[in-house]
Formats: structure tokens, C-alpha cells, sequence
């Protein structure tokens, strides 16, 4: 069987997906059920539907396009990835995963092969944490990690909960029909730019993904006292920024401390209230992630913060609030996709690496009802969620073959 | 001559402006040429004719309200304050100067008195700097501190330059005009709550201003490099929002370190970008408000900040630059109006001390074309910029009694 990408086709689709942006190109901002992700959701379904797969969405969002195969009643075999993206990301990632995903089904198409089991695109809702505070929120509530009532409970910073915002954008059905149930997929593999410079620096076009880093998210309200930057004299303040300053800096002194790589904790959200140069900050919110291949040193960082968040409240005699957004489990790698993968590589000529992720996917939540794995392919400098991200049209080249190779290997 | 201000009016049209506000009450919130400022200058320009007063709005929006006296060619004495509001800020900020001022004039209608000069109430536009990063603009202009040509330049954070926002609301004229001719007043007054609190502590219901301090404002911009928060290696981050955290906190040491309690600086905005939870900050802004009544002590502080700003970036491999948005002298106030005043008080027998004021004001400006002088009158616990900012009907009233004693005397 010859697998043949339309690598040409390909980059254009992912160009013209990149053109739903609410930022200026190169940069890409894509914020879940905006007006730009509706029309982005739009045009990868029109795409889906013209390689003849029938459609399906869900009450949050997520779309599943199905190839049918010869034997409808044993498990699909799934692919696919997330087409938002944070504000001023790039263009690949998340798109690599849905387009790529599409072209490798094509491709499967046009070699004659026909799948025993049916192969599912997926594309999932919000795997970003822009607008509802919470990464994955599709595959979460797929997977039973996220309970219909907790997601009711979300609101984006405007106070818009998200049912609002889904009947907003159509979508009307009960959240409570979202979970799939377990082992509903035969298995699940995501292509993914790697996110970071490891296959680059090694000049290795393929990893194999074995295991995904556990990510925690904190969130930090922070109240003190405002009043005039003129009249209010510097030992009588009780300034929210201040101590939010602190606390970022204790954020960093925590995930250095550890003295392991693979720790790294980030504040990426500061908002400083009433935010006037001539008001003192009487309030301050931080959004705070943590993430570690391991666990327990992932856990010891978040208690260290906590107790940095109490020292500086209390030397500063403001209120320090912390709130833990999501604290997930790391995933492994089922066999049943690292095997397939690592052969494909092997009857491909590619040549590739088994690695870890550290940042984290949808895969990780679908590793919860069906075997996952992911393929990574490299990505210039290691650069990702900025408007110079870039893969190369060969990697993006390779990463297809060997998912299509893998989904025709597991749908047989 | 009896001078009884209308003192359930006045509170009744001080509750009634401030519900021109996009903040949910008791926070106000009324950001120059936003919808809710605009119907606020259409309702109190609307009580400027009900007194019979003669209305002129100059090119960037300052309102003249003129009671004619009975020698017109003689310079007019005027009064006034701005209407215009910080996030969440109180209901008698600026405004007291404003419908005080009116009430002040009304009671002189009332009493029978017949100015020989004209007596004008003036209402600033932007005294506060939030929309476009200037405080007192109106009064810079107005004075010749600003040049028409800096004034062309200035944008909100939306890119909106001033002249459009000007066109927008309705006011087309060349800000060429704005200018007034030195000693254009024969003397100006203000009447303001103090935004501190020593009247209140020492318990004496009126200040009289004898100097403003010199108010400075920086605006500091940090790019350093972004990326995603899983994927970038501690030691590899180059962190804007962290610069601007330790540029923050090296803000208050300067201020702290010159063991002065009249030094006081303020980071009061600090915009972090992206502003994605799993983003690395690429890049920070901060805004940061600098006082101090005596000149040399703040631009040793300015120097301070400065250094700090470079050695910050230089140790975090960041960008920072320092912007010095404006650096006002300190201004005196003038002995025609101070001893007008305390004439005032003793003729009313009420109690007043000399101070300082360390907020400053659109007086600051005026004192540069005209004799200028300011009254204050407590608020509680000090407190401004708030939505809890208060100042009670007896002291707003003695306020009022004062001014229109002073505009009385200097119009003779």
C-alpha cells in the first residue's frame, strides 16, 4: 500500500485555517465559540464532509468525522486534535493533528485501502484554557474527567457560562450525552508538533510519545485596600499588585528549587484591578501553571506555593485566595499505539525517538477510556503558542505517513 | 450677605451624576468620551443653564459656564473641576468642584450679589489619565503645558488617537484654540475633597492648599520571549511579566528608601501578554505614578526606577524600556487666593489649617496663567479612587459656603 500525502493541498488548508484569527497574521488567536473558532469549525467540516465522512457534534462542540469501515460494530480506531488557539499562538498547533489527521485519511482513501473498523477524526473543544480557565474542556467532559455540573459551573471572564455561550453557538443538546463510555475507541492517536526543541536539537523527524506530564492550575485572587497613588503614604498600603509580584516571583524560586528539568511552573495571567496608574491595586488575579513528568514533585511545588501565597498575605496583610483549577494525573502511552507507531516508522524509513510530553493534550484524557499515543514531530526552536511557530512541510510530511500508516495498521 | 447653599440639591445632584457610570453602584466608573461621560457633561452642562450661566466648550472639551459681571472687560474669576472618573472609583472625586461650584454660584444668585467680574465655572476634560495615559489634559492644553502637537499624538490603549475620540464625541474644533493668554483669570479656585487624611484626624473641616506636589508618570515596556508553559525550560525563560514583577517591588523600595512619608510611588497598571494560562509572558507594560512635594527628592526617585528597570532586563536578558510620560513641577499657590480664603473662614467662622496637597489637580496647571488656590474638605479614612470614597453633607456644605465667599470677595 502506497501512502502519498497532498502535502500542497495540505499546507493550504492549514493557511487558509490560519486566516480565522482575531490578530493580525503571522499571529493566530482563535478563542473557543468566537465568531473567528465558529468560522474556523465551519470550514474544517466543510473539508471533512468532501472527503465523504459523515458528521457528528456534540453538546459541547466536539466533532467526530467518521470513515465508515467494513465492520461497523467493533470499535473505531480515532485521530485527531484541536483547531483553537491562545491568543497571538501560531498556526500548527492543534491544526497539524485535525488537518493532518484529514489528509492522512485521504490519503488512505486514494491508496485503495479499506478500514475493517471506522476511523473517527475528532476535534475537540477548547483544548486551550483561554476563555473558561480550564485546558481539554472536550476531551475532559468525553472522558467522565469533567462532570456535566462542574462544566455549568464555568463562566469566562466577562460571566458568561459556557451553556450560555454554547446555545450561543448553536449548540443546544444536554452535556450529560458528552461521555463516551470506556474503550468506545479501539485506540486513539494524535499528531502533535513537539512544542518544544528536543527532536530539532536532535535532528530525530519523529517521537513517539510514551508518557504526558501531569499539568495543575492555580488560580490567585488577591484582595488589599486601593485608594489615591498620591494620598494613600507607602507604610499605610496594603497594594494587591505588590503581593501578586511576589507570589510570581515565588512561583519561579519554587519550580527552580526542584533542580529537575522537567519542572516548570508559570504565571502566563496577571489582572490588576481598578488598573489606573493613579490607583493603588486593591485587587490582583494570577493564573498559575505547574506541570511535572512526575507527580509528587509536581505536588510538592503546588504546596510550596501555597505556603508562599500565605507568607506574602500575611507580611502584607492582604487576602490571598488560592483556588486549584485542575490538577490532572500523568498519562502513559498504551503499547497497543507506541507498537503500531514504532513499526509504521520502521516500514516508513523514518527514523524516531521515544520521548516524553510535557505539555499536555487532549491525549491525555482520551488515555482514559481508550489505549493513546501521540506522534510528535518538530517544531522550529522549540517554539509553540507565539506567532513564529513553524514545522516544515517535510515534517508535517513524515508525521502524516506514519499516522497513516498506524490508523491503517489498527484499522485492519 | 447670607450665603445658604441648597444643600439637599447639591447632594441630590451629586447621587444623580453619579449614576452616569458603567460600574454597578456605589463604584462609578466614567472614563473620558465613553457613553456615560458624555450624558454626564449633557446633564450637568443642562444645570449650567438652568442658573442662567453662558455656555463655550473649547476644542478638546473643557466647558465654560459664565455668570457675566457687571464689568465685562475686566478678567472673570473662575472655579471649577472635572467630572470624569477612574474604574471604580467614588462619587465625589472632581465632582464636588463641579456641582459645588454651581451651587456656590447659586447661592450668590440667591443672595442678591452682583459680581462686577464674571464669575466662570469650569469643567476639565480628562483630569484623570486613564484613557490615554495623561492626566489633566484638559487643563494642559488649556494652560499651554501641552503643545497641540504632543496632544495629536496621545492614543487610548485601542489605538484610538484623540483626535478621533474628540470627532466622536461631537467636538471638531482645532485644539490650537484651546490655549488660554496668561493671567486670562484674575484668580482661580477648587474646591476638592483632600483624598488623604489628615482633616479628618485632626478633626478641622477645611485645608487650604499652599502647594501641589509634582507628579510624574513612567511608562515601562518589557519584551522578553514567550512560548508555552510546558514546553520552555526554566533556565531557558526569558519572562517579561517577571521583570516587571521585580520592577514593580523595586518601585516601592525607592519610595520606601528616601524615609520621606511625602515620597510615594505606585505601579497601578501592569498588562501582561499574551495573558494565556499556558503562555510564557512575552511581554509587560506597567505604568507606574511617582510624588513627591519636593522635586529634587522625586527625580532622584525617577533615576532610581530607571536604574533598576536596565539592571532588571540586563540580569533576565529582557528588553525594558522607560518612557517618561510626564514629569510636572511642583506649583505654589497664590496669596491672593490663599488669603481670600482664610478671609472666607474667619468671616464664617469656620476652622481651617494650611497643607499640601500630594494628589494633584487641574489647579496645577491653572496656576500657570492664573493666581490659583484650592480648598479642600475631608473624606473618610481618606480614601479616594474608591467606590467607599465619602465626604459628608456638612463638610461638602462648609466647602461650598467658603468658595462662594472667596469667588464673592475676588469678583468685587
Amino acid at each position: 500500500m502506497q501512502i502519498t500525502p497532498d502535502l500542497s493541498r495540505l499546507l493550504n488548508e492549514l493557511e487558509t485555517l490560519a486566516s480565522f484569527s482575531d490578530a493580525p497574521a503571522p499571529a493566530v488567536t482563535r478563542v473557543v465559540f468566537s465568531a473567528q473558532d465558529l468560522a474556523a469549525r465551519a470550514y474544517v467540516q466543510k473539508l471533512f464532509s468532501a472527503a465523504a465522512l459523515e458528521l457528528r457534534t456534540d453538546a459541547v462542540g466536539n466533532t467526530f468525522a467518521r470513515w465508515a469501515g467494513t465492520d461497523p460494530n467493533v470499535p473505531a480506531v480515532a485521530t485527531g486534535s484541536h483547531t483553537d488557539a491562545v491568543p497571538h499562538a501560531g498556526r500548527y498547533d492543534g491544526t497539524v493533528g485535525v488537518l493532518g489527521g484529514l489528509e492522512a485519511i485521504r490519503a488512505l482513501q486514494r491508496s485503495g485501502f479499506r478500514p475493517r473498523r471506522s476511523i473517527e477524526l475528532l476535534t475537540f473543544t477548547s483544548e486551550e484554557p483561554t476563555r473558561f480557565g480550564i485546558g481539554c474542556l472536550g476531551s475532559r467532559l468525553l472522558s467522565g474527567t469533567l462532570s456535566p455540573e462542574s462544566a455549568r459551573q464555568l463562566k469566562d471572564s466577562d460571566g458568561k457560562s459556557l451553556e450560555e455561550a454554547l446555545r450561543q453557538a448553536g449548540l443546544d443538546g444536554s452535556l450529560e450525552n458528552v461521555r463516551l463510555a470506556n474503550q468506545f475507541y479501539h485506540g486513539f492517536v494524535e499528531l502533535h508538533i513537539e512544542q518544544g526543541p528536543l527532536l530539532e536539537r536532535k535532528g530525530i523527524p519523529i517521537g513517539i510519545v510514551t508518557a504526558i506530564a501531569a499539568p495543575a492550575t492555580l488560580r490567585v485572587r488577591i484582595e488589599g485596600s486601593g485608594g489615591h497613588a498620591g494620598a494613600v503614604l507607602m507604610p499605610d498600603r496594603r497594594d494587591a499588585f505588590l503581593a501578586a509580584a511576589e507570589i510570581a516571583l515565588a512561583v519561579e524560586s519554587v519550580a527552580k528549587a526542584t533542580r529537575s528539568a522537567d519542572s516548570v511552573a508559570t504565571t502566563g495571567v496577571c489582572n490588576v484591578f481598578p488598573g489606573a496608574v493613579n490607583s493603588i491595586p486593591s485587587r490582583a488575579v494570577l493564573e498559575i501553571d505547574v506541570r511535572d513528568t512526575d507527580l509528587a514533585r509536581r505536588d510538592v511545588m503546588l504546596s510550596a506555593i501555597r505556603a508562599a501565597c500565605e507568607a506574602i498575605g500575611v507580611k502584607r496583610q492582604v487576602r490571598v485566595e488560592v483556588e486549584l483549577i485542575n490538577a490532572d494525573a500523568p498519562a502513559q502511552a498504551s503499547p497497543l499505539i507506541t507498537e503500531a507507531l514504532s513499526a509504521s516508522c520502521q516500514a516508513l524509513g523514518i527514523e524516531f525517538m521515544s520521548m516524553v510530553s510535557r505539555a499536555y493534550h487532549d491525549s491525555l484524557f482520551l488515555s482514559r477510556i481508550a489505549p493513546t499515543g501521540m506522534i510528535f514531530i518538530p517544531c522550529r526552536n522549540g517554539v509553540s503558542h507565539r506567532p513564529d511557530e513553524y514545522a516544515s512541510p517535510e515534517d508535517i510530511k513524515r508525521g502524516v505517513q506514519v499516522l497513516a500508516s498506524a490508523l491503517a495498521q489498527l484499522a485492519q
